[in-house]
């Protein structure tokens, strides 16, 4: 039994490596997508047995060689088409019944994206689909924990970050802006009550523009001012720590 | 060449499982400790090849039948005897290379504890030593890295949530929660902003006591407000989603 390895020119007792186990390691991608209306998740249907044909997270095995956030690029654009989108790590499922053929561990990714403007990369490939957030069927393994960690986790950041005027056209109504975060947070908001924090932020411009098709009264178009936006984020880092008042 | 397998009773095609790379799969345990005047990180000696003998974090190989979180817990008691410490998942690191030896996939956990309240637990078993933050020595493989996004989301947490509170004794001055603060952005505030900005969080009761060791003028000693502090983490987290005013 080899129980050395060179590593590094210097031949070494890797027996500890040698004696432990070793696991599939899978990623799964929850990709949110708002259409200015609704916020939806992208699913698939699995292509392999257990539970082929179900509902599922757009997932895949881990290669050799290839670092996980690769592989989870990889992964989403070989079942969607969707290329370029910035995935942040959610948290590493490892319970190990969660697979029921074997052992997999995996490591979920997210993101929030704007359906449209990905609309042309969508590919036929592993049959993707937009699902709204109140619409999701049953989802095989843990992905249903998934969702539900992410979506939180979304939430939180929602609360504490601008994060999703990222999504907003560059002209918005304060109504958009509240449907949006009413999406998200999958409840209803006072509508006065909502209006007024958000412009308390001091986040927004108004721009003399109205949207009338909605009401009679009409809504202002507003506007997020860039610099205000970015500085917002760097004193929210700060936080405490912000020597300035 | 086994490609099926009996699943819930079903015999299933599993070849793609088959196919897949198996990887060897390790947790590393970032515990911070605040000790009332320093923030310290709790290294060991590695035992084993490759990199033996020098300091690493808590680590260890996760074995079969036992889950992430159960494992970095294992990892945690074997080598130092701390038990009972709440850690949070920071970020699977999988790099193709970041083991010499073969490629392991590594789940980092995190905690922040008071030092004291561990101190009868800590053992010999790996020779565990707490390292003050700003004297951390080099690290194997890319535990730097690990600590560094430990530390940032540390402080992320102590922009927008009480949380380093829950490290200071019951009754504490200003000075020491601004100490604190200090030693974990690791930078110096501005001593009457910083208070102020404290005070303005409402969550603080004054009581009538001085700690008059440190100054002639003393410094008052402060409680938590429990309650409030309960309700403003809810109302950080429902943030915008707040109704109520």
């Amino acid at each position: 039994m080899v129980t050395t390895k060179t590593v590094k020119g210097r031949k070494l007792n890797t027996r500890r490596y040698l004696n432990a186990a070793r696991y599939v390691v899978s990623v799964d991608c929850i990709i949110f997508g708002f259409d200015g209306e609704h916020v939806k998740l992208l699913l698939i249907r699995r292509s392999f047995e257990p539970e082929k044909g179900k509902w599922s997270l757009v997932g895949g095995f881990v290669q050799p060689g290839e670092g996980v956030e690769k592989a989870a690029s990889r992964v989403l654009k070989s079942l969607t088409g969707l290329e370029g989108v910035y995935m942040e790590q959610l948290q590493t499922f490892g319970d190990p019944t969660r697979d029921p053929v074997e052992r997999t561990i995996s490591i979920a990714f997210y993101a929030l994206i704007d359906i449209h403007q990905y609309e042309q990369q969508l590919t036929e490939a592993g049959h993707p689909e937009w699902v709204p957030l109140n619409k999701i069927p049953s989802l095989i393994f843990d992905h249903e924990r998934m969702v539900e960690s992410a979506k939180s986790k979304l939430q939180a950041q929602a609360t504490f970050q601008p994060v999703l005027f990222e999504l907003l056209p560059e002209q918005f109504t304060l109504p958009l802006v509240q449907n949006l975060y009413e999406r998200v947070f999958e409840k209803a908001f006072d509508k006065r009550n909502f209006s007024r924090k958000l412009l308390s932020s001091g986040l927004l411009l108004k721009t003399g523009r109205k949207e009338r098709s909605k009401s009679k009264k009409g809504a202002f178009y507003y506007m997020l001012d860039k610099r205000k936006y970015r500085s917002f984020f760097r004193s929210l880092i700060n936080g405490m720590a912000a020597k300035e008042s």
